[in-house]
Order: structure tokens, then sequence, then C-alpha cells
């Protein structure tokens, strides 16, 4: 099969605008293949990937027909492969680093927790407007003052941030993000942003998944 | 406008089956509603809220119309009141007992979140296989050994809990806790779990959201 650089399948996604609800299960297929492979399995199919996931193998097939052709009719996917190609598209074939904004519970957990690396990001600096909080880090980063903030994204070209501040902070910090040059904010604050069109921002807020399991409970 | 009971908004939800996607933005709706009646405002409009949330008005009134009729064209919306049938179709005009297992860095910074009380949600246990983090806490709760965790939720007929273990004891928490009696679990274990069909699982995983960005990012 071709092998297309991610500039090529990225201009090809635009240009066929693949549908936001497509990109957004591509991560999910690569956990999988990524647990599949720590299992020892070489060889996946889409049958076995829905059966795991709860989608359809056809749905599988269809979403990844958008970016080529991954395995043969009967033969599988070979996982090791297809992991590559995904890590490709979504642009994690690389490590981003990655700043926190705000080192309360949450900002701390999320700095310390071990998942990131593995996946493509690093975080390299925390943030808080408290200076007693400042200075305490490890080998990769330390809570620096928000006064930093604008400088250091700017000579370390950050583009991603995830914002652990309380809700009436947040649209002030996400501010100062998007014009310090951050295109990327994960929000944790219970509150939708304003941002302009070209900054994304994903949200969590476990309520919200509360909220919704709670219509279905008896 | 008539009250139903949320018993029989409820039934008539599943008789129109009511699409899931739709059950996930009411609490986006409702988060927003209570943004504006703590900014002080007493009446909105599909347009208002469109415009914060980044949804289109035609779909708000699609959404809600689902549920019954909760504005007349021209006047808007009663904030308090659409925000109380809200809460009454979405279950949280009460509190619900909830608990979490793993009292790791992420585990210990949900359960000091203060985010839940005010939205239906208490945390009332946490718990952990490590021995040495048992008994410490708050007035709400206090973390207590796995060994307990059964005869926990049985007693106080928790129905919800917050799966935030290792990836690689997910599925065996999560298989302790739906024995149990836990009828919704909010995973933050970046795994897919298997659950029998009348469990609800809800994912968080920061990096899934990461990835999605990074695919749109130059």
């Amino acid at each position: 099969m071709q092998k297309p650089k991610n500039a090529e399948s990225k201009a090809m996604a635009v240009a066929l605008e693949i549908p936001d609800i497509v990109i957004g299960r591509l991560p999910i297929y690569l956990r999988a293949l990524n647990q599949l492979l720590q299992q020892g399995q070489t060889i996946t199919s889409s049958h076995e990937l829905g059966q795991r996931l709860g989608i359809s193998s056809a749905q599988i097939r269809k979403d990844l027909s958008h970016f080529g052709e991954f395995g043969k009719q009967g033969t599988g996917y070979q996982i090791s492969h297809l992991q590559a190609q995904l890590k490709q598209i979504l642009q994690v074939d690389r490590e981003w680093p990655m700043i926190i904004v705000g080192a309360g519970d949450l900002g701390r957990a999320l700095a310390h927790y071990r998942g990131f690396i593995q996946r493509g990001f690093r975080v390299v600096g925390v943030f808080d407007v408290d200076t007693s909080k400042v200075g305490s880090g490890n080998t990769d980063w330390s809570v620096m003052h928000t006064d930093k903030l604008t400088e250091f994204i700017q000579s370390h070209q950050i583009r991603i941030a995830m914002l652990a501040v309380p809700a009436e902070n947040a649209q002030a910090a996400c501010d100062q993000l998007v014009a310090a040059g951050v295109r990327g904010i994960l929000n944790y604050a219970p509150i939708t942003l304003s941002v302009p069109e070209d900054v994304q921002v994903q949200y969590i807020d476990p309520v919200m998944h509360l909220q919704k399991m709670t219509y279905y409970l008896e």
C-alpha cells in the first residue's frame, strides 16, 4: 500500500472533508491497537477491534478507508503498521510539549500523570498565580508563576495547554494562552470558553458525563 | 406548560427514542443556564445559549422540544424554570452518592473537587488497595480498603462510581463494582471496559482529546 506523507494525507483529509466525528474515533482505535500490541498480538481485524470497542466493524473499516487501505479483506490489519499510520495521521508520531495552567489538586495530578509521554505529549511546565506553589516539580517540569507564562510559551513554542483553574479565572487564562500562541486548549474548568476560530478547545467535565449517566439510571 | 413527572417524561423519552447525542447535550445546556443564573440573568433565548455554546439555536430548540415546550416564540426561556426541568429530566434534582476507586493523585484530586455537590453528586467514599492510604479523608469521605468495597456499595446503595486506577487493574475493579450493584461508571483508566448491557460506562481520557487536537494543528 501507499504510505502517504502526513502532509499529503492531511491535505487529502481536508479536501475530502473527513467528518470531525471520524477524527475523534481515531485516538480510540490507536489506544486499542496499543493495548493489543502490549498483549503481544501482531494482527487484528475490524471485527476484533469492533468487539473490543463496541463499534461496528463496518464503521471501523469505513473510518479507516478515509485515509487509505490498511488491510486486506480476510487477512486483517498488521497492528504495528496501522498503529504507525494512525500516529502519523494524528501527528503524534512526534512529542508535543505541553503546559498546564493551574497547580491545584487537578493540575498537579495531571502533571504527575505518566500516561502522556508514551502517547505523544510531555508536560514541560506548570503555572499558577500562587507564589507559594512556585518551584515544586520534577525533572520535566516545575511550577512557575503565571507572570512567566507568555514568555515560556513563546520561547518553547508551546501550542498545547491544559487549563485546570477555577471557572471564574478560566476565560482570562485562556485569553493569555491564545495571545501567546497556544492553539489547542484542553479545558477542565466547567465553563465554555470563547476563542478565535483558529484555536481548538476540548472540554473535560466529569459532571457532564455523570449527568448523562443518571438520565438512564432507574 | 405541562409539568410531566420525571417518570412520565422518561417514559416518553424512551417511547420516542430520544437520540443519545441529544441527552448528551442536556448537561451542556444545564451548565450554561447555571452560569447565566449566577450572573444574575433570569431570561435567555435559544439564540443566546447557542452563541455561548457554539451550537445553533435551531438545534437547541429541537433538542428541548423532545421534552415539552419550555419557552414561547419571541419571549425566550425563564432560566430557573428551564433549569429545574432539565435537572428533573437528567434526574439531578436529587443528590447521588458516589464512590471513587483509586486514591492516587487523580482519585484524590477528584475526591477534593468541589464542583460535584452543587450539580447533583456527592463523594461518600474512596477506596484503594494500598493500606497506607486508608484513613485519610474529610467530613464527607475517607479512604477505605478495597476489601470493604462490596459491602459499602450494598449498604449505601451506591449506583455510581468513578474509576481512577491504573489500566491494568481497571477491568477487575470494574467487575467488582458491577457485581456489587454499581450501574454507572465514569472510567479514567485508559482502557475500554467490558460490562453487562445494563451498566453504563463513560470515559475520560485526556490523551484522546489531545490527539484529536493535534490532528488539526499545523
